[in-house]
């Protein structure tokens, strides 16, 4: 994604806190207070200017999703969006996928949403990915048991690679579709990314995987 | 693929018998004597008309490779290409993929190809898929440890499934191309199928799995 400088982001995002949190380390383990609910929680790592975390935050009401996004220039669409929806149930943190451990505590996630991630091309950046080995880690530390992934992307080189990460893993691949807008997957809610490729004839990858009982 | 019926299929099978091996079952746990070396064996499970078996019996004298068809009026031609080669390390096999244990011993095979497999897509026929648990059971049984499963397909149903299955059989993905006629796979060989298929633009989708250490 193309970053612009965006000088006032900074200060837009701290005249937003009921939806952007603030001092996110203080929740770890606590994120049922912010939402006053018991509701699942649900986050997007990457979660860019915040259709997908939108979308699905208007279609299931008793979930309740935190999107991550670390540009500060990117999650101020997000911020927007979140705004001109008035869900409750949709918050954002404006931080580093590396430190989500530092924001969540075990069990307290049911699933992960990975949309169009940076595909990190070159095999020296292979840990920057995703759906590297350290961020399955990651995911598996604060996920429940038999917690899930959901990843999509038209990247065919991201998903080759991490199907393969994911079997390595030992996680259990439970669905797949290599050509999602034309299966017959009911629900789906584009990103922005996903809208402006599909609509050019890209296929959309997609799959689900499960962690095995700790 | 469609069967015509061909009466003198059987006769000219039962006149070559050095290339279609007769009484299979006798050989079991012996493969090596009708090669009259110690090469590692791989089998191609539906290997139609012969041209992936022969292709790959030339490009590597130093493997053994047994063919399995079940239909006559199909190995006939896979006959007469394993006899045009006069590769001496081609075998073929009229016989049903269901009775494998009878014909192979434990540990006894190094790798199996499956190639454009009959997708079966309906529900109810699952259980005729050659990547449906019943049949990795079965490859499983006749393999060395850590043996192969190699797959190509054009179907994206099939291949979505086999991913699935082999998953859930707990099989590690080594391997793995949404696209081989785009990719950097080397040395592939292509079935007749294969050829027609790929030439209109059909995309090739090709996987390795690995069961685990016994």
């Amino acid at each position: 994604m193309r970053l612009r400088n965006k000088p006032w982001a900074g200060e837009y995002l701290a005249e937003n806190p009921q939806i952007v949190i603030q001092d996110p380390q203080s929740y770890k383990g606590k994120w049922h207070e912010i939402f006053g609910n018991d509701h699942p929680i649900h986050i997007e790592v990457g979660t860019g200017k915040g259709q997908f975390v939108t979308g699905m935050g208007r279609a299931n009401p008793s979930i309740n999703y935190i999107g991550i996004e670390l540009f500060e220039s990117v999650i101020v669409h997000a911020v927007k969006k979140v705004k001109e929806s008035e869900a409750n149930n949709v918050k954002l943190l404006n931080v580093n996928a590396n430190n989500l451990t530092e924001y969540f505590a075990p069990a307290e996630v049911s699933r992960v949403y990975l949309n169009f991630s940076d595909p990190w091309p070159k095999t020296k950046h292979e840990k920057r990915r995703l759906t590297y080995k350290t961020f399955l880690d990651l995911y598996k530390e604060i996920l429940v048991e038999e917690g899930e992934i959901h990843f999509k992307t038209d990247n065919q080189g991201l998903f080759e690679y991490s199907l393969k990460s994911f079997s390595d893993y030992g996680l259990k691949l439970t669905y797949i579709s290599l050509d999602l807008h034309n299966s017959d997957f009911e629900g789906n809610i584009m990103t922005e990314y996903e809208e402006k490729f599909s609509s050019k004839g890209q296929r959309i990858y997609r799959s689900e995987v499960k962690y095995e009982k700790k």
